[in-house]
């Protein structure tokens, strides 16, 4: 099959701007002419930069600084609906992917995405989901530096789903990981935990009523640059996404080998999140968050830690919440406001799917 | 929901191993228990590395050597069907990335990957998938360093998603790029076009017969190293896919703003394809290819160049197929057997939706 000749960088077969035909069409995942159109009008209008500009297949970015190592992180994300109170998925795959990157104490700095497209979603979604993306980029202060989009038929995905990968340096002679958490520490939370869950199954039409909650999705790097800048001894810096702080906190137990003890009553849970919670049954330690970090750090660091937190924009509401016991296999014992001790252990199931 | 306390590392509400029960379901997506079986049964099994099993959610890899660029490269994969003659999902998802990173001459050493998964899909034929995947990786030498999975509702997704990112060192001081053809310099291709885009369509059901071709799926890093070894002045490296080797060619005479002619008989396209094709009312210049690579260097280079890719494994039917031409806005002109000239130009909607 010839194609017809035709001008450069223009496609006589689609005389409209792609925005005015309104829908994702096969054609558009060809990788041929309407696949250029699409990355032009919609992406990199949006996501300009150097690298990315360049339209090989691959990006080449900088030399690493010397006495770095790059971190690595990536995520898919299949949030349903796109779109919820405080966020959407484009400002969900920035962050997700920056604070795991963050988690390792690097400072994010590129990142590359896939995008799958159902056939038939509607482009000014796409270009809303592409707006808020860029803005998160900007605010975490990082660049999308290759990307990759893909259609499928109608009814084989569903509307949008974005992987994200990010890539940032941090010192070499960081030792930050789930495996770091020692006898003595203390346990942070940086803010109230639940209200993503909530915000999300309230979007689906889950809860019936209005909760008034909103999503807590945020980059949460400039925090972790400020709690390395001012030199503390950071053991364990950890995200509680999907499973939420409980799982999150089961899984820093094991891989560090040693029980962790919770305060319930010191665990900051905001009122909607706890009342919606209570009413449909719901615990809110295992509903996921998307702008909160777990920091596990000496005790006597504690104090500086929630001072320097407290002052970062995420960070108002931070709290010390436990502490860690001794080494064992690995517990998270829950202290209740009734004198009693539970034991907390990872989301066997799924409470609310395609959270994230 | 307070979860029940259970043995570490055991899910007693998942007696059976994960295989027996023979599904995805929900709760593999949950971030919880039944992830982190999935992840240790079919994944880590299979694809078990230093750094990948240090469990947190980012990957630290190895200070970048000096002199040296770090190439990225990202593809999302949503083949269908996920199995067909001469490969399957796990080898594509693999190649295509490991193709992206060696096209700017970098040697791939990490892949990262997501998986998104549809709720019902067969556990053997992830883990047939997911071993091909591991094949993939030790062939082309690299390791997966970061993982993410994710669950849908069925319905919602078609079985399998995989999303690649990979990561390589380039010197510094390599010029390789779509941007890079110069007039005067030769055009290859590394083998016979097309066989991946017929190989699909056959998995398909789409052809009504059985054509006897295989995909070409293969990684070509190492063919790309032994050009880069023999210290060959390569301009331009890149793998003809969606589109096939005619987009791809006008994609790099518009980024090098040249005119490039190629000579129709010199094409390689095995016999079976060439006869599907016609048959079809298809063009094997569009179709894709999962394991060739074009290459543009100086012409006084070009009986090396080829000496050396007819030496490596997937390089045996190298052919000079074409010269850059004069500076211009990049058209492609394909010398006919007839004498006549026609135009190729892009790819300009879909020929064969979800190819790669």
């Amino acid at each position: 099959m010839t194609q017809p000749e035709m001008p450069i960088l223009e496609s006589p077969n689609c005389p409209l701007p792609i925005a005015d035909r309104g829908q994702i069409v096969l054609g558009h995942g060809s990788g041929g002419l309407m696949t250029h159109d699409l990355i032009r009008d919609v992406f990199q209008s949006r996501l300009s930069n150097l690298i990315l500009n360049s339209a090989n297949d691959a990006a080449k970015i900088t030399e690493a600084p010397p006495g770095k190592h790059l971190v690595i992180s990536t995520d898919a994300h299949i949030i349903f609906p796109l779109f919820f109170a405080g966020g959407d998925i484009g400002r969900l795959a920035v962050c997700g992917t920056v604070n795991d990157v963050a988690m390792l104490g690097a400072e994010p700095r590129f990142l590359t995405a896939t995008f799958i497209l159902e056939e038939g979603f509607a482009i000014n979604e796409l270009e809303m989901v592409i707006d808020s993306f860029a803005e998160a980029c900007q605010e975490a202060g990082v660049e999308l530096i290759a990307a990759d989009t893909k259609v499928t038929e109608k009814g084989k995905s569903d509307k949008l789903f974005i992987s994200t990968t990010g890539f940032g340096w941090a010192d070499s002679n960081l030792r930050i990981g789930g495996e770091q958490a020692k006898p003595g520490d203390a346990v942070i939370i940086s803010g109230p935990v639940g209200n993503h869950g909530v915000a999300v199954a309230e979007a689906r039409g889950n809860l019936g009523f209005s909760s008034q909650v909103r999503s807590d999705i945020a980059p949460l790097n400039h925090m972790v640059k400020a709690l390395l800048d001012a030199g503390l001894d950071v053991h364990v810096l950890r995200d509680p996404t999907r499973g939420g702080l409980a799982t999150t906190l089961v899984e820093i137990a094991r891989q560090s080998g040693v029980n962790i003890e919770l305060d319930e009553e010191k665990i900051p849970v905001d009122k909607p999140v706890l009342k919606t919670c209570e009413l449909l049954g719901l615990d809110p330690l295992y509903m996921a968050n998307e702008g909160k970090l777990i920091l596990i750090l000496p005790t006597n660091q504690a104090e500086d830690a929630l001072r320097i937190m407290r002052s970062t924009l995420y960070g108002e509401q931070a709290r010390l919440i436990g502490q860690v016991l001794e080494p064992s296999k690995g517990q998270i014992w829950l202290k209740t406001p009734f004198g009693t001790t539970r034991v907390l252990e990872m989301l066997a199931g799924e409470m609310l799917p395609r959270i994230c």
